[in-house]
């Protein structure tokens, strides 16, 4: 059984029982609404609790359940650049901007980088009169570049300093 | 002359000075630090005023005034994926997130695209004693997919009653 | 069930029954042509009512009704650059001649793009003894750069004063 | 000499003379304005009597004239997909659109292409008050595929009875 | 259905039957062997009498018969560089002549290309003594590139005057 | 020394003297035009007593003759699929119609390629009423698969009781 | 039936009876073993009587023997570079050495290549007290460019008189 | 001044003077001497008093000690997959194992990732009666996937219960 | 029958049972765990006992038995770079990290590679206060360049007086 | 300085000098011809008593002398898949053939590679009144891939009892 031959089933009854995402979400529960729909659409694990909900809700196999608690193999079946359009928009903010979002981090933080793994992030609709707006919050926690020395003890140098 | 050839000149005259990006900020003024950092790096056009500051910060002759006033090719020199860690941090979110966030948007917009162009975003330390943050917001303006009719009249048709 | 499934499934009932392009979109309706058209095959969404229409039109299950009301993932399953000899001629026309385009947008209306979201197209046969002619007319919405300032707010300046 | 040097040291020349690309195109004449842009900035040939008003315009020496009435080695030095968004844009709509355009040119004319080389193109800007758009009118030569028969002759059959 | 699935079909049924293709290019009929073999493998499409004669040959439904009568989506499947060395030594060919051909072309004609629609090609065995030779004659209309003037026209100039 | 920077400078000379191609390639002799024009281009070796003459044609250091009496890395700086129209024209015939020169060679000649090195091409002016055609003339050496034995003898097999 | 699947099925036989490919190519005959294993992989055609061989050892169809008698999409699923480490050095020795053998074979033959077609090769294993060696023989034709004349005879010049 | 100027620069000046990079990591010292050489080779920052160090042990003026000061792009320049026979192994050990790494990981640790920031590496000989081998040490910290809830705060759930 | 096939075949068994890939690698013993695990998910040989050990666990039949003990194509089905994190840190320390581990091989060394062939690895976890490690220990054998002379015999030279 | 441009200079006084290869292998010495080669080409190390040769032979600096004793960045420069015939059909051999050579190399051998490293190879020119051919001989160690064991010692199994 392949994740996309679930994620695949996933949606068929979504689409077929007529549920919004925010009830998909607010069912399964236990983590923020972006990361339980990127693990409805195979790109995250849910853990046993939420597998537990997602297979009540959606009538799965143990089998299926068990693999909804699994690591996928993330980005599987993406393409890059992507081509759909509000897909490629984020891809082209990386292209245009990421060059000036290393020098500012890099100021402020020191040799580093924001961590994609320890990251939490929301989506909300901001109104606004001349045309409502998308506004995201991400907050990835800074991982300075561990300086190690010869002994190979964790002699953590430089960031600080820099 | 080329814009990649004006860049290498300025992060010399910044690196031979030791002036912080906020510091070139403050004085260029005019746009967010994002913008005129990635101004700064070839991936902007300057207004006038701001170029003028510029050019009077960084001693620029006439013409190399006028060539930070022109829109670059932007994204121009840019490797995708990055090879360097701290930007391919953002390629991956949205490579492993871009999925999700279309579903979200468009449930929550209806068919079309946060605008990368009609788009705002700061950036800021967030302390935290588990190791301080990366706080980005992002607002981009929601851009509902029109759907012109057969007459090629305005008939925006879709998005709400989706 | 995938959309490119149902998709080649359309393309069989046109076949079958013989159908012309402009009768599927007559009877659909809602939509230029141009965009009916690329409903079926896979890259618009339909409204409800196209759905609807679409249903009967090809004698639909419920299920088949409810996905061609999704936003598709726009353009997959196609190959950049296009292997076929039509397709390509548009690929060749912005390979060649976007670096002119981007002068001369940003010449008459400054630092921003022409939107491919805000966007209408006709196309039309020109009769001409030479030859007849392929007729395209396109306009999108011009969407300037935002230039936001430091404090957030929208500060809109530069594409005017330039 | 390249192409490319040649390209750029004309940049140069408009940018410290201040020309628009209007004053360019009107002083050089012989073509619309995509083109003579076009041809400036590389992508294609000047014919004799507008690489003599070029050469007196940019002050041009005799190789730098006769090397502008050559037929460049057209796309040179652009990258396919475009970084930079106002070039992206046409890009995309060809990624999203290219299917539905062979669709309906080929229901209206038959088996055969649009022609990319005896094409005419025209922008403008159309005024509106939800905002300013960008008018592209395109109209290329349909090109029947021809169906040659056995024997070598000019056996023209089938776009005409499909 | 698939054109690649009947393509499968097609081929599956003439080996079984032993046919040559020069066996089933003459009941096909009505284009040059080449074109008719390029219909069968699904890059080209078949006229209406073609396709009938096709479906009898090979005894086809009447939806398979259709198929072959629609433009295919030309080149799909094909891979580049071919890795067939028979096909690669053509795409050779390109990639070492190519540069020539556009200069030889250029000189006699002027700016434009050889068309690859209006295109005709036989191929045949010439006898020779140190090894027979393929023989290939290929004719393809001269099309000159358009020079369209500011205004619109058809103001052809320059490839005569060059 | 490079030869694609003697290329460049071969190409100064050609056009500050005005020179045709079929002035140099009458010039320098000794081969076919298309040979000639590919071996000033960089793609082709050219023999001594050539090599002798295009140095005395274009006026070169003993070191330049040496040059290009070498044979060259062939297909260096092209770019596939071509840019360029003309030879994108060419590649999109292999890309389209390779499968059925396959099939057609393979019929009437057994298991082989037509060489691309034993090969040879004229290319002339067609006149034609509607539209005066490039005629391309090619042949080249079928060379058959050679089917060796177990023991390494030349025990020529196959290609003819196929 | 596509070439790979009949090729699975073959493999699936040769690991049911536990057969050795030595054994097979034993039995099938008639070329070396090299070819004879790619022929069985999918890479060569097998001539009539080892088609006829094949068929009997593996119990196959008359449709499946006559595929193995045509040539195939030579290198057709083949990954380059190869992921298989043993594959992969076989790769690496191309990207290492082959300037080198370039040069080599053009000082002692002339211009020209070593025939991939008319080409044979053996493998077999030598003992060696520091651990046993791959000993590879091949031994390809020299096939000279040929230079043909302006008048399109077969004036061979050159790789002689260099 | 670009950073791969400088690293050429100061690989010419180890060249000439025959330092060992054993010498060059102790004199520069700071790091291990995997990072030290990196630094060196453009893929680090050096720290303050390393960057004082190299530029007095290599005679750099003050502005190349600066740029050695500051954060690179790392990676830049890297061709991937490596053409180097040593690098390429490496790889190749990626490539073939990073699947069974994933499992072994998860199953220990749970979802998360090996820092490539927070990592630590040595690497010195390992004598071996049948031939020396090269022993590689490296220990990342483990960085667990953080599963943020909807309301934004830190309840990190998850990689504990599983 | 496909490598790829049994493997997912396996996996499911795995999950159903809901075994460890601690329970798998005992059970099937014989080699490492990494290795074990690596072979169960196709990307090594199993030697005969440890096939005959996993077709016992779980249940297969003799054919699947046969081909675990069949060298696979190994790395068939990975994507580089890795889309997943957890994959990627280990590209990433190739990419950042290579040229570094080149030198200083080299320098201990002389001219050869570290082998991936006769490699050996071990994962373990290191518990640490600031957050437990990965830590990975590899071996591979050393393997210098053999500098063969003319003669084709085995005079090694240099690696050791370099 | 950069090995590219030494092996230009290497080539320029070759070409004044008029020397063969072979004049430069036998003067260099101390390796076979196709590695001496190799190293004036930038893909080997010379060894000391080499470079000391070769200096004396094109009159190097020291420095450069130096250069050629550092073992290069392996296959820098070199473009894959080759686009110079002669080199793409040795490319082509490994494109067609690999998986033959891993069944046969695999059934005699055992689990393994043939070495890259260990590698000798000789180059000869085979008279045949049919043309001559080109004969290469390689000998390559064969490598057994190693089964370690769960206790890290060195257990090799399985390629012996497979």
């Amino acid at each position: 059984m392949k994740r996309s031959d679930l994620t695949e089933k996933l949606l068929d009854i979504k689409r077929e029982k007529g549920w919004s995402w925010k009830h998909i979400c607010d069912t399964i529960g236990g983590m923020s609404p972006v990361m339980v729909t990127g693990a409805v659409l195979g790109n995250h694990k849910m853990t046993k609790p939420m597998a537990a909900q997602a297979a009540k809700l959606f009538g799965l196999s143990p089998l299926e359940e068990k693999l909804l608690n699994e690591v996928p193999n993330r980005g599987e079946g993406m393409t890059m650049p992507p081509t759909d359009p509000l897909m490629y928009r984020f891809y082209e903010l990386v292209l245009i901007n990421a060059p000036a979002w290393k020098q500012l981090i890099e100021e402020e933080f020191g040799d580093g980088i924001m961590s994609a793994i320890d990251f939490d992030m929301t989506m909300e609709r901001l109104p606004d009169a001349k045309g409502d707006r998308v506004k995201i919050g991400m907050s990835g926690k800074f991982l300075p570049f561990k300086y190690y020395g010869a002994t190979g003890n964790d002699q953590m140098l430089g960031y600080k300093e820099g």
